[in-house]
């Protein structure tokens, strides 16, 4: 039995957990504040090619999310999402907890586009009553999306060029990052990142590390104190470096994206296999998630064979599943779906 | 030049001004712990057959919508409402800086079905990702809405069945209540209201008063505090008798329903006199606030007679407006206006 | 009996009263967005000699706190104010609902001198700890304070000149604005507060009208729509006319500092009188709020001659009690108080 | 050089190394979902003879904190705590952001006495003004303080019999329970928290662990949803078993007391070494946290021999400063710590 419910089943990529036991018994200052966290500060500035850079690590995507927005909006701002965005539907209520309507706008394979973004804001300011209202002040993406799908070059340029134009930020949930930037036909690197967006995060915790989400402010003037803000937030781990070393070994040597583009690379050989196999894909995504429609016999079959997660019920009677892989999978394990299917 | 842009551009009904002056100068305490106070929350007890409810006097109506919630909601509890309701569009986002989401469902001529609630919240107990997701923890309704229709007595009962069915409290808006209660084939009355729901509001501010919002709690115990909350919320008035007096002249010998029959009557004289003049009805209102759909020559000339509110750009080229009658229109305002179609 | 527990139980000055009756019919634009708004406005920027200030009328004390504070706070900071400040302890929380901690300093008579807000925030930034603590970044002083006190001219320089210095705002709680400006000795005027302060308030409640509270923002760009930020925090009153009312009528020809000092001239004709009569002033004050430490016999003595409020129990056995004139003290409560002492 | 700042210097126990060693390729479901944490909270529930009670995993102590009390406290409630309290100063307002005022009572040596909550509580009732002033709705306490003391069983025991007699919840903050529980004289268990308190946390940051507190809620219903206000208030951590890992380990076979003792241990041999030199204890501790207050010449000799804390300037010129052993302190550095002195 194949496991490929989601992308955070395992631990952490062995050679973090090597660097783990090598610094074990270090005596360092705590709140992220020692030289192993300086030094992936480095090396992460650097692969952005932002070297004014603010660079934050927290815990976990939800509290990243949550803790970013209310770090940027003023009382009267709400922040534009998808309406599939994971702050819209899978966060709890953690955005508005911190006081902000997320201003959902419908989604098209789980993006928003620059066109509707503009025309959302272009109405809120025509409208007579838009004292009344809550102010889009921030423009959220995830990239990849809830969908597995990406934002080309162009549409984040597009996306990006809107948000300059209403003088709003952009910010981009790369809680799965590098399978986004490493993806079938993605044309973005985390240098276009830094120049496009006002803060973006690099996902760790689904991607080789055990937690850990860094936090990239292109011009750190623009979150001023949010040190104070990410310790309000319960944000701030007290043994900070735990997360240094995490990135610190995740930008070493570019493995961060090697270890995304074999995710990339399983996920592609297992759509092919299945789509031989005569499943049909619901949404084509180029990244670690794979989504097929399937039938009541497919579906007996494919869960005799591994463990997925249940996504939605069509009207049609199929169900849509979604299959990730990792940076975890194993040549082996995909090897061993596909001879079962 | 008539004016039907809304119905609170006059002062007070002429009963609440006489008695404002007859008792300006007494002597009382603060907060609404008066005598005059406690006489219209008897009044108000009696109207509503409810002697144990708890009677509450607050100012306005996005104030009353958002300590109303705050304080019968838990942490991870969101507010079901129309995707039209008052709270998601036109509050400035008064519920969220409260701290809870606002989950919004489809209206239908600005209201909710009971099937629809039951659906969204059966969904919801069925998500297997629930726990990650706002608790639906209460049902929001306006009463009338804001396209100005109403719930009838059999669609309110069933509202109520779900929130019972789901144990989860059932709150209407009553900004514009009189104008509801008294509407044309409106079959819910004050008792049905106190029967039916676990809190509501009985409008001042659009149905003869200078201000004021009075929320009844027919068992006063399901919001404790309520008082510290209130006062909390910056929604406790100091000289909280001017509050009392207006409720207590409104709710002497009939006068709220009275003067709110009378708005809807001489929204039923203007409704008629347009249609016959060639206007088409947008939606069909019982209430008093109509809604037209007037092609650019029916625009122009309608402005030359009177003031109104547009409310939405037609994809065919039309306006929808909204003219508004309240307790102050004068039979002759209506006349007037209908001699100058 | 007389009564002179506070200076809110009566209704509003008799000329407000008139300006509603006259007023009463005429259809305005709601929201504060009417022509007599506007006057009011005019008349008190002019008052303030501040042609450039932002004027917004709120309806409550406790209300405009919280709004203003949270309006100008950023997640991180914390407003500092006297630990008898009412923010700190009459307001049911309202600041910490808005997100925010109150920072207390102890008082001296109810007030904050510069030189301990300047150590205090010399203090926090010594702090090695600084980061994980709540940044100062308000001053609130009330004036006159809780305790009836008022800061004279160079203490409010003094205040003024420590929070430009270290770059945060001053805020002056002027709820009971008009006995302060009117005091015994006052050397403080509105004109000085528009130039030493970030943002104040003229309290209306408690000198001469029904309600109402008018928040002068002398650069009204150092709070970005403030308009939205009132709306959702419950504070905007629909019909905004009312407000503008009070305050056209209260700046007109100058009565609000006239009824104002007629208060503070009564609670000068009682202090002497009391004192002669043998009663022991306990904070000497200025202003319309008498305190006097009772003996149990005096305490008896007098609660057979007036209502007051109680307030604070020495361990010596004595009673502290607070008096209050107020706009609608007759000279004749007086003498009649004086004839029973 | 030595060091001696803090407690949170290393990275975990060896024991907790080699099992994340052993388990990382393990694939497990989420969010604490997985057998590992099933069977570390039996180990906990065992612990502590609570065989009802809920155990959840959440990350750091501003977190866990914050989350407890947003979670039980109603909207007009607030938190009782020593003014020294962390939650009162060193957490950034993260309380106050959740929506609440942290109630200060000073404190004796960082601890809270029962007399001094009853006293407060029974002013707080007896107030005229109580309404208006946030309801005492928890007691916090931290065990050891701040301070380093710890409270004794019986002073424990009148803290939850006034916390019942107001009918209130009893919260202890445990970030560093271990090294109570193991104190000099400690005669406080893990079953006499179960018993006396609401909630209280077993802190592993300090104790052994990389990260991670396990809030013991003996009760569990007295926390409906807690799950979900953990999510949303982002301290759920997707990769959940590395928190069930660590208390597994800590928690098998006595480890977590063990350590704790060793510490302790560890403390003492410094304390006696330290007073034999003449350095004078500036507040007596029985934990794993020792002040002393040195002299201008105290403190240069110190700093050449180990690193610690200054926590604070005394009037009379000298500096308290802490030193902290923990589990990783080795007999050999407290001998090198001596040899130097």
């Amino acid at each position: 039995m194949q496991h490929f419910d989601n992308d955070y089943m395992e631990g952490m990529h062995p050679l973090i957990l090597e660097r783990l036991a090598a610094t074990n018994m270090l005596k360092t200052t705590g709140y992220g504040c020692d030289d192993i966290c300086e030094s992936a500060r480095s090396r992460i500035r650097e692969a952005c090619d932002a070297p004014d850079a603010a660079v934050h690590f927290l815990v976990g995507g939800t509290q990243t999310n949550a803790t970013v927005i209310r770090a940027m909006l003023r009382p009267y701002e709400g922040v534009i999402a998808a309406d599939t965005g994971h702050i819209s539907l899978h966060e709890a209520g953690a955005i508005e907890a911190g006081g902000h309507k997320v201003l959902t706008i419908p989604h098209s394979e789980g993006k928003l586009s620059a066109e509707a973004v503009d025309a959302y804001i272009e109405a809120f300011r025509r409208d007579e009553a838009w004292e009344h209202m809550v102010q889009p002040g921030m423009v959220y993406v995830s990239f990849p999306t809830e969908y597995g799908t990406i934002y080309s070059l162009s549409e984040l340029e597009a996306l990006s060029a809107v948000c300059r134009k209403w003088s709003i930020p952009l910010f981009v949930d790369g809680a799965r990052l590098g399978y986004g930037l490493m993806a079938e036909g993605a044309d973005v690197t985390l240098r276009d990142l830094a120049r496009l967006c006002d803060v973006f995060y690099i996902g760790g915790t689904k991607v080789g590390a055990m937690f850990g989400e860094a936090v990239v402010v292109p011009r750190a003037e623009s979150i001023p104190h949010f040190f104070t803000t990410i310790k309000q937030s319960g944000a701030l781990l007290a043994k900070g470096r735990m997360l240094g070393i995490q990135f610190d070994v995740l930008f070493n040597d570019g493995l961060y994206l090697r270890i995304a583009r074999h995710a990339v690379e399983q996920a592609i050989r297992m759509r092919e296999a299945m789509v031989a196999k005569g499943y049909e894909v619901f949404i084509p995504t180029p990244t670690n998630q794979l989504f097929f429609a399937l039938t009541a016999e497919q579906l007996e079959r494919l869960s005799s064979v591994t463990t997925f997660s249940e996504w939605e019920h069509l009207a049609d009677g199929r169900t849509v599943i979604r299959l990730a892989t990792s940076w975890a999978t194993r040549e082996e394990d995909i090897d061993a779906l596909i001879a079962e299917l």
